[in-house]
């Protein structure tokens, strides 16, 4: 056993979670594979997200973890995230380049062999329900859309903080339609959210968000931001008590997708979209962190209402 | 109706599939999100995998879509195949590179923004079992292991086959061992794996594989696989009869990843690897091909052994 008194309350709690082999480090910070027992409530927990969203009728979609550059470069996140970018790169050349490729790579401490890749057709996703809005182009109906969709987020942040990964993913409800379909479906969410959170034992509470505007710009974006509320998140402590981590947001993006890729409400105008977003794997780092590293050992009432019993 | 006679089978069967709403095109060849039809055959189909495999003890674990570069750096996959990875590059400047980033973006179609991102420190998955190899440094139990994982792998090879995705999911069982547990492991999975497709209607053909080697080099290492049958696949027609796909196979690596991560085999000889996989974007197209678009119309026995009925 190793003193764990002095070490970083991050770094201990990734320890335990380790050592139970809910995560398998990668040798990256903020990359980790996940055990049996992790994933096991992650499926569980979507169960529940599905059960509560089931009579509303959304369509369910499914995304890869990667979309087209050409999407990406429709929207602004470059100018607001730039720290959180994944472009994807791949070897196009021939054999004499393949040659010159290895060569470099073979003394790739000396030589910069990635320099000879260039830009594939794809970025990482940096929001899970990014690549649903390129294909609505076009007139929603009159009631609007609603789509239900789960899929790997990338976000290069490089942390020490289990709860930062660099990849993970998130399971959405996402509505499009006027302002007030989008706002409405937004101001229900934050209470069916925090509801669903604390049937399974985590007590939530709902702030207004504080996204991550990058640099002296951003600062600006991140006071209208606040100001406008446009988007709560459901915070429970993990690894800070101080500095609690969202394990679920409810974002209205205004007409932000609606203008980016031309989808109109039935009324004619760009489209209101909004969504509520659970990260699965904060979920579970929470659910792990509140009721202890071994399911087996969860209050009962949270073991039946996650299958668990 | 458009006139479908003089397309493409490949370009049809997309047309079908899209239309049906099993696949939802990006804007990018091999790039699909999924309907929810699609997607519940494949965790109807993962669910026969597992319990196939369930008696056999295997270890369950999860990898994320990347895994760290200094692992891939440890494999000679860019010597084999350069053509098909993803390398990850994000941006790390200040505000100032920020600046000239935004400026080389508005301006993109002259320059090139993408020269300012630098190698983050992970690369897209080339297959699903090589973030497993890494953590496993070290001397394997006399009976060996045996893991299970499912994972998203990337391939950059742009095509119009719908059956050629860039990026999609592996589901394998991966054993560590002797020469003599790994050839076993992979031997016994050629039954399995058939008998199993077979009872979801799908009559796959058992042959040698012929992995896409880069290049003159890569005739050598092709002929060598072959020679060596150390590789096998189950192949059903989806796109063409002539060239029927691999939905799953049968690999024994040799000492390969032993010798590449320090895996040794209980005697203290570097461990001997084998997995099979099956490909489940794959497997869920072989059955949509077979039986048609609308899992309704399947035959009896095939939704009753998914549980669709």
């Amino acid at each position: 056993m190793c003193v764990q008194d002095g070490l970083d309350p991050r770094a201990r709690y990734t320890q335990d979670l380790v050592g139970a082999g809910h995560l398998i480090p990668l040798g990256v910070p903020g990359l980790f594979g996940r055990g049996g027992d992790f994933e096991g409530v992650i499926t569980r927990f979507q169960a529940l997200v599905r059960a509560e969203g089931q009579g509303d009728g959304a369509i369910e979609v499914h995304f890869p973890p990667i979309f087209n550059r050409a999407h990406y470069c429709s929207i602004s996140h470059i100018h607001n995230f730039p720290d959180l970018i994944g472009s994807v790169h791949s070897f196009t050349g021939g054999e004499k380049e393949h040659r010159e490729l290895v060569r470099k790579f073979e003394n790739r401490a000396e030589e910069d062999w990635t320099r000879d890749l260039t830009p594939a057709d794809s970025m990482l996703v940096p929001a899970a329900c990014y690549p649903l809005y390129p294909g609505l182009k076009g007139t929603l109906p009159a009631q609007g859309s609603l789509y239900e969709l789960v899929g790997w987020v990338f976000r290069h942040e490089p942390s020490d903080d289990p709860a930062r990964m660099q990849i993970f993913r998130q399971r959405e409800y996402v509505r499009l339609g006027t302002e007030d379909q989008a706002t409405a479906h937004r101001d229900s969410w934050m209470q069916r959210a925090r509801d669903l959170l604390q049937t399974v034992g985590l007590d939530a509470e709902l702030v207004v968000a504080n996204d991550p505007f990058f640099g002296r710009g951003g600062r600006m974006a991140k006071a209208s931001q606040r100001e406008q509320a446009l988007k709560y998140e459901l915070v429970v402590p993990i690894t800070s008590t101080e500095k609690p981590t969202a394990v679920a947001s409810c974002n209205y993006h205004r007409d932000y997708f609606g203008l980016a890729f031309d989808i109109l409400s039935a009324d004619g105008q760009p489209a209101h979209t909004a969504c509520v977003g659970f990260g699965l794997e904060r979920v579970a780092l929470a659910l792990f962190k509140t009721h202890g590293l071994d399911t087996a050992s969860w209050p009962e009432t949270v073991r039946q209402r996650l299958s668990l019993s």
